[in-house]
């Protein structure tokens, strides 16, 4: 399916079941609302999926991994050779992602979009590359249109597998050293803030690294001058490849009516990228958690999303979204296994 | 084992542990800290469990139900029968903090520690009935004093018998209607906050029954003056047993060397009483959510607690202590399962 077919289907979730599914939630032995937000997710659960009586839904992080080019401007502080370590780490499950995968039961798949690597034949991994990382995108495009199209339709077809097999649930999980560069670059090209509004330190880069990376950005963005009425004009310049394919992940689970579980600060660029080609794709967004990184809160604020966690999480990899996709089936089993107040003869409020 | 015993059994954490933990949490394949709270909550269950290695541990929550005379005085939204039809439905399996105990793999003790109905023979349920509710603490001391530690000592039992079963985790729950009222009292008895700054809605009173309900209060407090510097004299006076029963069950954890993760209001409550008691229980606790409660984050700020989740829950019986608990399980996994930037051939920064 072309990309222009995937945001052409999708539709905004079924408002009448949002009621139905209410007012299930308010015969369940609880006083009214006391839930809170699992209550608002069970009830966007049933709005998405379009199934007033859903089943808890298997669950999957897709973590797609890329290269930048312009970590060769000391954007990071860790190597460029650590993404396609933590590659391997993913694959032999050693990783937090997979760790905290486990702990709440959901699959993990990682897609090879831009590694500058050659894996070479190994089982799981999900060989999707486009190019052996970004371009420096201080100096030039990090891509060009076609590569980013081409990495947003990959994320489109994991999400199209991914319904295929049944998932009921999505998470976004990200890898790639320097990637809080393009996501801030996105993120003050989609938001217009200011760079330094929306860069951290990522990793853990000093201070000097700091203002090396805010300078990078700037004079990215103003050397590209990237039109933020097009979303793929802002990923192709400024951009990555996982982040595209994370654009596409959600676009298609959007269009497959999957709720979309989206970490943190890459999955907040991507999101954005995401929402800038199809603006309907917002109310299958469910924000696991608040990141640590500056620039995420206003991307929470631009997308008008409330994270669920806030634990002072920065690590990426999909973590967050695994510990945010376990609170979501936890709303689902609330709205599905609780007795009503009929069911176990319990007094309603006096 | 006595009060007393049990209260010169609690010893401070091992602090030289956490350092080791510490130690261990910045070789995993991760940028340093980059895992937040998760990375706290390992080292602190390190440092409790006094294992340096600890498997991840089985983990039970125990709800007590109890009655309270003082919903004669129309404190609460729901009529007072409603706490033993919840008591079954517990048993049953049908309340929230069933479900969101096989959500987070946890087991659910209930324990009547004085409802105002017999039970009879009823499969699972622990009966250690003190009284069948409260006195009116309106009109006079909501309990004796040897009830009061009585009610201490079965929730300490309650912590030695999950301790012996190998649980390494216990979370606090709660029923009974009408238990925001002592909980308030206790909240200003403790901390010296004005009543109306920590007296909320409960389950949902409107405009007129919270002001009755702070008036109650008010009056209650002004005629037992009970005295802050002896924790069981509050608790006595103006308090209830089921919150006798979780300062017991906060202790005798404590003494086994058990972390505790606490549910909202009522649960903080208990554990001013326990902290009255003995301090050092304090290292002990773990505040699994913020409740949409009036009080509770005085609770918080009084016993330097900082949450794990904010989800606008007010539900009680031990449901935001799952949620909290299915946390501390996953930072345990994080610190045990991930691989270290050795074994898995990863990079250091650079």
């Amino acid at each position: 399916m072309s990309l222009c077919e995937t945001l052409g289907r999708i539709q905004p979730p079924n408002r009448r079941l949002l009621e139905q599914a209410q007012s299930r939630l308010d015969r369940l032995t609880k006083p009214l609302g006391s839930l809170g937000r699992l209550e608002e997710l069970a009830a966007q659960y049933v709005r998405i999926s379009g199934e007033l009586k859903p089943s808890v839904p298997r669950g999957m992080a897709v973590t797609f991994a890329a290269d930048h080019g312009v970590t060769i401007e000391g954007v990071s502080a860790y190597p460029r050779e650590v993404t396609a370590q933590m590659v391997l780490n993913f694959l032999r499950g050693g990783a937090g992602v997979n760790v905290l995968a486990r702990h709440a039961g959901i699959a993990v798949r990682v897609v090879d979009i831009g590694v500058a690597y050659e894996f070479g034949q190994v089982p799981e991994l999900i060989q999707k590359k486009i190019m052996w990382g970004t371009k420096n995108l201080l100096l030039e495009p990090a891509m060009s249109r076609e590569q980013a199209e081409q990495a947003v339709t990959v994320g489109m077809e994991m999400a199209t597998i991914a319904s295929q097999e049944g998932i009921g649930l999505i998470g976004t999980g990200d890898m790639g050293i320097g990637n809080t560069t393009p996501s801030a670059a996105i993120t003050s090209a989609m938001t217009g803030l200011p760079v330094d509004a929306v860069t951290g330190r990522g990793t853990g880069i000093d201070d000097a690294g700091h203002a090396r990376k805010v300078s990078v950005i700037q004079r990215a963005l103003d050397l590209h001058r990237p039109d933020r009425a097009d979303a793929l004009d802002v990923l192709r310049k400024v951009g990555g490849l996982e982040i595209g394919g994370l654009a596409g992940l959600i676009l298609g689970a959007a269009a497959a009516r999957i709720p979309i579980v989206l970490d943190g600060f890459i999955a907040g660029a991507a999101a954005l990228i995401a929402v800038g080609l199809q603006p309907l794709c917002r109310d299958y967004l469910i924000a696991s958690h608040r990141s640590v990184e500056r620039g995420h809160q206003a991307i929470l604020d631009h997308l008008h999303l409330k994270p669920l966690l806030d634990l002072g999480l920065r690590l990426g990899e999909g973590t967050g979204a695994c510990l945010g996709m376990s609170l979501v089936s936890a709303a689902i089993k609330i709205y599905m296994e609780m007795a009503t107040f009929g069911e176990a003869g319990v007094s309603e409020k006096g």
